[in-house]
């Protein structure tokens, strides 16, 4: 592992698997989501999207929360400011991203929520593709009870993940549910004691980064995502079409060769700009 | 509360917190859906809706039912008209509107499934937003074995509830089933003993009713049920356009302030016509 | 029952109820997926399909398998040519459909999963309306780990089955799960022993037949596919249009007399390309 540096408000971990650990690391500010934090969040993203050896992606929260929410010092001033409110500039708030980006990177993602997880830092958990939570890690979308909407995207994610009841309750209630709840829901994929978390989750996403194709991993995400708005029969033709391509990397003759072989796969990375 | 008028076929009542009431009263034709009632039923949503007193709705049944469909008496005269029933006005079963109405209500509206709930009437208990149950209550579709058809939208909604698998094991067979299994399969919230049911929504309608702000509550519910068929990049755009609105209402300035003086908020009406 | 040609890749059962088996039978292949199993599989669902004396089709395999994917014979072919593998005919795999046609079958297709249900089996599974599985079957989507896409409409259904989340967590790590997690997923409706399993989808596909009208059963499900891109407004409408339709066949005068005289209805079948 590379050593992060332990100032910076999201450290960046490589690990010899292939997967990379992105850490919110404000823990004295529940890593509240704002412009420092949020733009090293970017920075670190973009890098693990740009280095070949990076194959997964794993985004945590150092201390007690895994993201508390919009900074509330921010908030705070703004509201202070009181009837200035409406001049607020929103994008201070989200950073100069909408949390789906993550949804547009080309390797996987997955959240290990180690502790609150609460409106904006919710919504970016959401958009990751799988979730882990620590037992007992608290949950709330919050908004309403701030006179707040349902901000940037939760309303797309939310009921694709829990159904459209579930998310009616979480949303309109902005009462607060737990890891387990959560886990009920389909929210969350599995709840790991605390002090495992990070090990679990690093176990499922080696096991990733060794075993699947990291063409593959790209192809799949982008369809699972871009499918949800097409219809069956366009959604089968563009299989078709992504079948016959990715027949043509050797990626797939190596998957079959290991699979007889009965052997671990050996993919090669994925290039850059790519697949 | 004001005092109802027991003789209608569908009773209102406000109650202090900011939660309606509003109760099918025809227990002794099991509240089937008709011409009086649907009409009733429409007349007292429309006065929820107009009457900035009010926050949240709940609708229940009177009796052993809450809805156990399309009313028997009317379909048993088309019945009995035998080779007429081609000419038969559909709009008198489902009365002057389709039930997906009450998703374009800007209040929230949970049901509190009392006992029967089927055909038409789990039609329109699926467009409510949020669903708790009696335990034992009975639910089915029925269509099938009437020789109808998914009625009203309950195609769109029932699938986005539980998942298209279930919602075609629920349709295809119009078999009966009971509030346990609805549970387990998220068409419902929770299942509450049969004399503690209306306590325990008004309870959960109340904490909704005085902490969450009337404006973030019209607006991400709309959210919700309009972001079904946007794309997440559409979506997110909405909602920053949304969040910029919130900003400049007092709710949100209220919402922050009662946060940070751990107080209660004290949040405006909806005004009609709003947000 | 008809005496079935057991000599041939996919075998039909045509039971006195209304339903018909569908059983794939080269089991010392698994039920690999591959030209003439798939051929032969085509055939039956169109006589299925012909026939008004079949009114549901049950979808089973022979052996431990149900399907364990695309024929590794086929596939050990193109592996073995390596740098032609480009060249493959990806048809080869599929055949000359893709899975989803069998959701625009007129009748609800049920899947008994006795064994082993990987890849493109796993497609074909989940394109059927309902599912049972044997309990300890094995599953697995298998894709990235073979340099694969997802395949020919499974990024469509799955999310759809078992949400957004769950479908990347099963096609990102391509990793094997058992019936038990597809139970608890929304994958599967039930898991049964396994030797009780094909009696339990008869019983449930025999009761579909007897007591559900072919029209509404026709009827209902294209609307539940086809709904999943449309509005509610336009899907109301739409029920309503087919709702006056089904006013105008015979079978909802049976099915409303049926019920109140408390007698199994008489439907007749569905006629040839109707409804």
């Amino acid at each position: 592992m590379t050593v992060p540096d332990t100032a910076a408000p999201v450290l960046f971990e490589q690990r010899d698997s292939g997967v990379a650990v992105v850490t919110l690391n404000r823990p004295e500010r529940m890593n509240a989501w704002g412009g420092g934090l949020a733009g090293a969040f970017y920075r670190c993203m973009d890098r693990a999207e740009a280095d070949p050896e990076v194959r997964v992606i794993v985004v945590t929260g150092n201390g007690r929360a895994f993201c508390a929410g919009a900074d509330m010092g921010d908030l705070d001033a703004i509201g202070g400011a009181s009837e200035s409110a409406g001049d607020t500039d929103v994008t201070q708030l989200v950073g100069e991203r909408h949390p789906y980006f993550v949804t547009g990177v080309n390797k996987p993602i997955i959240a290990a929520i180690n502790g609150a997880c609460a409106g904006i830092g919710l919504t970016q958990a959401l958009m990751c593709d799988i979730r882990f939570a620590a037992a007992g890690a608290k949950f709330t979308t919050a908004f309403a009870r701030r006179g707040l909407i349902a901000e940037y995207g939760i309303s797309w994610i939310l009921p694709r993940l829990v159904g459209w009841g579930a998310a009616l309750d979480l949303l309109l209630t902005g009462r607060t549910f737990y890891a387990e709840e959560a886990l009920e829901l389909g929210l969350v994929k599995e709840v790991v004691a605390p002090d495992e978390l990070l090990a679990r989750v690093l176990s499922y996403a080696d096991d990733m980064a060794r075993n699947c194709a990291p063409s593959a991993l790209a192809v799949i995400k982008r369809q699972v995502y871009d499918d949800a708005l097409r219809d069956m029969v366009a959604t089968s033709a563009q299989a078709e079409k992504l079948m016959h391509e990715s027949m043509q990397r050797p990626d797939f003759i190596e998957g079959i060769t290991a699979f007889f072989e009965k052997r671990p796969p050996n993919f090669p990375p994925l290039e850059e700009d790519k697949p």
